[in-house]
């Protein structure tokens, strides 16, 4: 099944798409949060024509986001440009953290000030039913609801001072914004019930950026990340879960650009650890004003799974 | 205005209550988050009578939960317990982390393993309608619906191996208790807009352990951190932001638990804090099975604010 959400109230309106993304249908739950709630959804009436572009995200309110780094080559190369040793259980215990479960839609601007140095983090993320605390991989595996797309905006200007003070991210993690179409596990080519086998596809500014691997390098599934999430709560309906930025280690040692031939990044800070190990400083700038990213997944036949995330920076 | 939620569904049935507690009318919203989603609390059909201790959270599922450390006189008492100088920005930026947005109604155990060593900590919440981002602390003053009681139970054997890996609170904070009623700010006493001026009064086991004061030594106000939150993300209606634990700095130097004359703590690892600072190592131990924590609070005239937590810990 493919659902998305078209505008209308806090929650969205909706939709279950035909899997030529031309038509749609409403359903009697009237919200895709209400529809988690109830476990259920119902189309009704007739269907119409569909557009994603005109979308919200799927879910814009959800009931909490853990985002986890499942991809933990990434979390390497930032320790080792500011020469920090990663503790060796960052590969058997997922690095995780809350952050805000609210949810702009594909098109939104990312919006705010220079200073504050705004980034994408492209994810794959899940939608969990009820998860039970104590929750086994088999029971999250199950509980797993929709998989879709997410920009998980970083402003990295910000990110040094807060994390020093020890409690993790909130004013350097505003909302993320999802792309329009959220997939369930049975109608979503690549995905082993663990992982999604399909290209993180990044452009900026119409420039490949990124063609990273989401199956690939994953240490952590998403079943793991759910039970690691649901080891001391339950996990209501709605919940997003988050893969952390899609990484691929490459040969043993850091990525090369996609112009050179290589995966690129899924993340502008990851462009600029590369560049800092090979030649000690950053070269790539952050976003900034008028910047536009594009960020899409493509299975191996090449098909877009997720439709677009199309952002563009207004920095004022 | 007084509210309260009765048992029913995800979000409980709101109903406003009478002044003297004895009686309550359902509403036409439903639920106070649908009432906070729409800006109005509709009273219909007969008042009908009223027990506190049948309630469920007043905001079982919040749209968030950000919760500050205003007290910064207890983060400095962690700190010293540990030999760790306190950052002195700490005095002048808000410490905040972004928590579980579920909450417990005000008798619901507090369940895990022993090895946890499950803690409580008393504070006082807001719920916030709709706060633009970059909100300034008038703007945040006047988006403060309703005043709340809460247990932001905390897992101290988790804390510091999950501090240590740098992304905040996840495994370490379950969802917290809320007292069963919430009171608008022109409908509670000792509130001036920006603190509440009421004893913060926790007993542990039948006895005594804190009587602090929430009035004083509370470093940020409310608008200041509803303000620090929204600085880069806006907040939706049915936000809860916490004050941390209550903490008073008396004559200067650590407290002095009740028994001795003192205001007492609001969480066990303060008192424990103290002990170590005059022995050595602490003394008291964390919550343990079968022990039982019940938290109110208390106006100059005595009166309870927002009736009862009442607690008791399922270690297994």
């Amino acid at each position: 099944m493919i659902v998305a959400s078209l505008p209308s109230g806090r929650d969205g309106a909706l939709v279950v798409v035909s899997d030529d993304l031309s038509k749609a249908r409403h359903c009697a739950e009237g919200s895709l949060a209400a529809a988690l709630d109830a476990g259920t959804i119902t189309p009704e009436g007739d269907a119409t024509s569909f557009d994603a572009g005109a979308c919200v995200a799927p879910l814009p309110r959800a009931r909490q986001f853990l985002d986890g780094s499942a991809y933990v080559n990434h979390v390497e190369l930032v320790r080792k440009a500011r020469g920090a040793e990663m503790p060796s259980s960052f590969w058997t215990d997922p690095l995780m953290y809350q952050g805000c479960p609210d949810f702009l839609g594909p098109r939104a601007e990312i919006v705010g000030k220079p200073a504050w140095g705004p980034d994408f983090e492209a994810e794959v993320a899940v939608v969990t039913g009820d998860v039970p605390m104590g929750a086994s991989e088999d029971e999250a595996r199950a509980a797993i609801r929709f998989v879709m797309l997410l920009n998980d905006v970083s402003l990295r200007g910000l990110i040094p001072d807060e994390l020093s003070k020890g409690f993790g991210f909130v004013q350097s993690k505003p909302p993320g914004a999802l792309a329009p179409l959220a997939r369930s596990p049975d109608d979503l080519p690549g995905w082993d019930g663990d992982r999604l086998d399909a290209t993180m596809c990044v452009d900026l500014n119409g420039q490949p950026f990124g063609r990273t691997r989401a199956g690939v390098d994953m240490t952590f599934g998403f079943p793991r990340l759910i039970a690691h999430a649901a080891r001391t709560r339950p996990l209501g309906a709605g919940t997003v879960i988050g893969s952390g930025t899609v990484s691929n280690k490459l040969d043993g040692g850091p990525g090369r650009t996609v112009a050179q031939g290589g995966a690129g990044y899924s993340c502008i800070a990851e462009q600029r650890m590369v560049e800092t190990l090979e030649t000690g400083a950053p070269v790539t700038p952050f976003l900034a004003n008028g910047d536009r990213v594009r960020i899409w997944m493509e299975d191996r036949e090449g098909r877009s799974l997720f439709g677009d995330i199309d952002q563009t920076v207004r920095t004022t």
